[in-house]
């Protein structure tokens, strides 16, 4: 596997730094609530506050405190035995005073210290044991969604996370085509390297090449055939057939934490009919998004745009899941969830920074799924598709 | 990469059931405490949800409500356009009207219509609004530590499923193996296919292996060399020299959530000294520590054990981090999360069913660390490691 690492952009990924966090926007939503600080709770499978510190510490839950005029940068009530790490890691103070008391109970001591205001913010997800630690302590604990606010506009550090991850993933998708070029059909079998294709063989070889270029596939591949494209998180076994539709999902993590997301649909040794319709569907589906992405434009005008096109090529743009048509959304904003503001159902406008997947798809449980994906950026000038990788229904060879 | 895939048992792991939970121990914690009901809400990074469910969801809040004498294996209130995995996976009662509301206020909706009683048991992990929700329902809302206290006894299932993410982890431990095996010195470094070695080079190699085994490294792959083997969770890049420690420590996560953990401590070219005196003291602390596991023993006799052990070679049994010595606890539960119960600091006394990592090691910033790590289950009999992998200080070639 030598040939993976000669490549100096991806086995450069963990020398990156990590992207930071301006704060002035905790300070915004302060002043607006007339709150005295901004409290949130949570492990490394908190999102919020891993973009709050850039901590990527432990599944135990840690805080993090922010008071207005109070240290830059906030407060860390690091965990024992990650206090060099959250040194290394976080931009503001530190505190490692009653390490083994509960998340909330520190934050609380942290406040007592730094304010005499009772008004604290704290994202509705803040565990209830930690906000009822705070509510005893006699503050006032009202929730903000200050932070998915902030996280939904990306800055150029993150857009170059986002880069760096997304082209590791069309690494693993150039794996997951070159396996399927390989594969020959045997009577109703495709057969690569003298064994049977499965979804299963599939998904190991992708993941095995998303590890080998320093990301992780974070439990996110999905690999369909057939029917089982259906399934939008289909993670079983399944044989890979000749004509079939083989639909490949990718949404890997990088070492900053930010996600990757693709999505390709190919086919073996097809004989045109409902694939090859579907696919030319959804292509110009995803063109149509691609062209409706602006600032300004609202975000729910570019789902309303490619389900109209799919529409007019006869397919259901409001499918209920498991019935034949569109079954989901055009997409969703990528960051360090991969799911996350902004919505592409809502009423509000695209802007600069906004990133976003686009990925129109039409299924029909008894033949197969087309899925197209990219991941984008809204520009001033428009969009930018953060890593280009090929299009193609058949899939192409090495 | 075909031989691989040749393994049976690991091409297996997808196809194995994933365990299920018996939920009487609620029928007894709502006993205990007078409670009508038991509520939880989080996403699929709540590793309690997923023990009550075994519903593999999205990153998205759903709920999970059990009423005593309600329906058998509990509510779950899916997420929209998931109601047929939740279907496949979860074993009581899916339901999906108002998808739209936040999950509080659809647990709320459940206990509406299935309880007169206001007495509610949740997780101290149950998001803020959540409990927000059900409070303002006029439902009194207590912690209780029910689910954890369950999830640290492993039934037979559970203990096959870590088997099986042991088995891979043990494969990437190989893996490891065999490339610093392979690697030459050339004065100050180790050579690996043409190139120096990096930890992030090996952690790659471990990492694809792991990944085409069929499990995920979830992000917890660390690799140190030398002076960086002192912090716990390395995850940079360092060079890998001759001489040095090099500390492998895998924790991958399986297809139905299980987690492995396995350290192993290797040198290439070793002259003895410091390194060869670390590796023997933490392997006899090692063996000390297995030695004491058995039913009935209190937990944190074990790591007083392994510490006396490695005090009785020298070694500070309670130095902190970033100290010469023994930094951390011998062990932690593992099952759905990668650290919960049993403790190995506490009173309580080990149960047949307890599985845990036994890890010493000792470390010196300015020379390196070694660690040794099992993963293993209590027995009637005493101990039991639950996938064997052999220990040399050495790599051991293919």
């Amino acid at each position: 596997m030598t040939d993976r690492h000669s490549e100096g952009e991806e086995s450069s990924l963990d020398a990156t730094p990590a992207p930071t966090t301006t704060l002035d926007f905790l300070d915004d939503a302060l002043a607006e609530s007339d709150a005295a600080a901004f409290v949130h709770v949570g492990d490394r499978f908190d999102d919020d506050v891993r973009y709050l510190t850039r901590f990527s510490g432990p599944d135990r839950d840690y805080a993090f405190v922010y008071v207005a005029d109070g240290p830059e940068g906030g407060v860390l009530c690091a965990p024992s035995r990650f206090e060099g790490q959250a040194r290394r890691e976080f931009g503001g103070e530190v505190r490692t005073a009653n390490a083994g008391d509960p998340a909330g109970v520190r934050a609380r001591a942290v406040l007592d210290d730094l304010t005499d205001g009772e008004a604290v913010l704290a994202p509705q997800s803040i565990p209830h044991d930690a906000a009822a630690y705070l509510e005893r302590g006699g503050y006032d604990v009202t929730s903000t969604g200050a932070v998915a606010a902030a996280r939904a506009v990306k800055t150029d550090a993150e857009l170059d996370a986002l880069r760096r991850v997304q082209r590791a993933a069309a690494g693993g998708m150039r794996r997951a085509e070159t396996v399927l070029a390989e594969a020959s059909p045997d009577g109703d079998e495709l057969v690569w390297e003298g064994e049977p294709l499965s979804t299963e063989r599939l998904r190991r070889e992708v993941n095995a090449e998303l590890a080998a270029r320093g990301v992780t596939d974070a439990e996110n591949t999905v690999v369909g055939a057939g029917p089982t494209c259906t399934d939008l998180h289909y993670r079983g076994t399944a044989a890979v057939r000749p004509g079939q539709t083989v639909l490949v999902d990718l949404s890997p993590r990088g070492p900053h934490g930010y996600y990757g997301d693709i999505s390709r649909t190919y086919v073996v040794d097809s004989d045109g009919g409902w694939e090859r319709r579907a696919y030319i569907a959804v292509e110009s589906a995803l063109d149509v998004a691609l062209d409706t992405v602006e600032p300004g434009v609202p975000a729910r005008t570019v789902h309303a745009e490619a389900a109209a096109e799919l529409a007019a090529y006869g397919f259901d743009p409001e499918a209920a899941e498991g019935e034949a048509g569109f079954t989901h959304g055009t997409g969703h904003g990528v960051g360090l969830s991969l799911h996350e503001g902004p919505s592409l159902r809502g009423e509000a406008e695209l802007r600069p920074g906004h990133a976003f997947t686009l990925e129109p798809g039409v299924y029909d449980p008894e033949r197969g799924g087309v899925r197209l994906e990219e991941l984008v950026v809204v520009t001033e000038a428009g969009v930018e598709i953060l890593h280009e990788y090929p299009r193609s229904f058949a899939p192409r060879g090495e």
